[in-house]
């Protein structure tokens, strides 16, 4: 498909932008001395984790066992679901057949689904909630649950943590950060003192990470390949760091407004209660859009000229993750011009 | 598949509340002597269509032309482009192919957009702004838009809106279905004005449906066949009305809270202002999706117990529409039972 465009809405990925995410992060981690471990799951192609590892990740992280199988498939042989997982009878034998072919590290937080992996295969790692409130147990219950685990068969290396707390304006990526320090270093105690060694202490975020007072050994970010609105208005990226937008079509001026065709089913209809908009522009910055439809997206330029009907715009999407996971493929583009197609490997693999 | 289900998390589809919805809008439409024609946008499945057509739609709207081919391709003849596309020549020549096996409509807000219809074999319909302040002209500028095209050459048989502030609490889809009425009046006498008959008056939501006083000879709701946590909330349905359901595993028991393995790769991530969560649970009125990632939903249960880890809970997606353009099947159930899988073929067809 060299040199020529699909039809809007389609994901653009900048390669030069995406290469310089990949080694900045990649850089830094190394500086640091800390394993980096990318979360997958923000763009579900094999190219694009195929980059992370040549700039020297040291195994990828996904969020299901259909995305592990995916990579596994295409090669990758260190993969950590980051996911309490409940294994059923199905989802034992994927399991099972997964670790014949790679090393595979599970979350749990209850003893319960800690049995269930017992002879898959699989390595435990005991979730812990730094702050987020969602999965995981307090940090100075992941000792017990870890003997626990550890008496009824499984493996545990050690602890993780995702402080998506994280995603918060003013000091809250600071103090999320601090926060995650605090919980993987009480967990890290906690597992010491009932004689499992802590191996493994992984944690990270995007938001967080350039802040990270971190006790962990590995850090699992996600969105800093591509960055996205969200990670621009968080501070966390720069609006050159962004490398992939939404094209889109101008297709009407209605009360003066520019509306586009790239809407929820395009973009994801993330919105965080501190997001300024449904998305950006970034080609105008000032921009923001204010009304979001499936198909329709409602940009404000605030009294600037509006872009003609059938131009093209770049939308910056809020949550980079959701809308990767709507498309089929990322058109790659290097100095403005498409060079191939990248295939969106596990788009919908939520199970 | 009859017999065993996937592994969660799925959409399923309630077969017997799913033909009850089609039937009733169905039989309230004849009832009133108006014309209905679904947007299938909603589910995106020639099987629906198909039932819809059955209980004696007009023809069927989409919102885009990649949704037309679906359709098309499924034998589907009368199709309604709902939106002001802008034609480049690519899109130029697929609505050409198009026009050669269905009779298409495609609504137009701009003379540039309707000069490039003429000649497709498309046939034209004013959009107007009737209060969702989206995309559409101002209903008194209908007939000079309609004039214009006509002089172009374009065959322009009418009007059409989307009353989509009857996304509204209290008394706000009376009001917008009431903004409907006096807009597509408005906008008939605007057309008669300059001598260009208003054949097709068209517009409907599901929220406005029942209390539609509207001028409208054709109405195009699309959630109805499903319903959804928004509709639910904005009582336009009652929960035995609710056909799809994402069934989701209970993974973790995190805080004393229900965690699941449906996030927002599985259940999109709309969250109107005025909803009270992420979601619902079809089998706990009481409880509300608090916390919503890509791949966890936290419910509040308010002291209820909670079903056990392991356990399959069916989730009531806010916007059906978003949910279903996440999956590529949904799995058919009857009597409780899965007895099917129908294609989710239009999935993704953004452009």
């Amino acid at each position: 498909m060299s040199g020529s465009w699909p039809a809007t809405p389609f994901l653009a990925v900048d390669l030069t932008v995406l290469d310089a995410n990949i080694e900045r992060v990649a850089g830094w981690a190394e500086g640091r001395g800390v394993a980096l471990r990318p979360h997958v799951k923000t763009h579900k192609s094999p190219e694009i984790a195929h980059r992370q590892a040549d700039a020297g990740a040291s195994g990828i992280t996904v969020a299901t066992l259909g995305e592990a199988e995916v990579f596994a498939q295409d090669g990758f042989d260190d993969l950590f679901v980051a996911y309490p997982l409940w294994l059923d009878d199905d989802r034992r034998r994927r399991l099972q057949r997964l670790t014949e072919r790679a090393r595979v590290r599970v979350g749990f937080d209850s003893l319960d689904a800690a049995e269930r992996l017992v002879g898959t295969g699989a390595i435990g790692l005991v979730e812990i909630d730094s702050g987020h409130h969602r999965s995981g147990v307090h940090p100075i219950a992941a000792g017990e649950l870890a003997v626990r685990a550890v008496d009824a068969g499984l493996e545990v290396i050690g602890v993780f943590t995702f402080p998506g707390h994280s995603y918060a304006m003013g000091g809250g990526r600071a103090a999320a950060a601090l926060a995650e320090a605090e919980a993987l270093a009480s967990a890290r105690r906690s597992l010491e003192k009932v004689g499992v060694a802590a191996q493994v202490v992984s944690g990270g975020s995007t938001p967080s990470l350039s802040m990270s007072a971190s006790e962990a050994g590995e850090l699992r970010p996600g969105v800093y390949v591509f960055n996205d609105a969200q990670q621009w208005e968080l501070g966390a990226c720069r609006r050159e760091q962004i490398a992939l937008t939404c094209h889109a079509t101008v297709v009407s001026h209605a009360g003066g407004r520019l509306v586009l065709d790239a809407g929820s089913k395009a973009l994801g209809a993330d919105r965080a209660a501190w997001a300024s908009g449904f998305g950006r522009l970034l080609d105008h910055p000032d921009a923001r859009i204010v009304q979001l439809s499936e198909h329709h997206a409602v940009a404000e330029l605030h009294g600037q000229p509006l872009p003609a009907l059938g131009e093209t715009v770049r939308v910056v999407p809020n949550h980079a993750c959701n809308a990767a996971n709507l498309a089929d493929e990322f058109v790659i583009v290097v100095d403005g011009d498409p060079v191939d197609t990248w295939s969106v490997a596990a788009r919908g693999m939520n199970a």
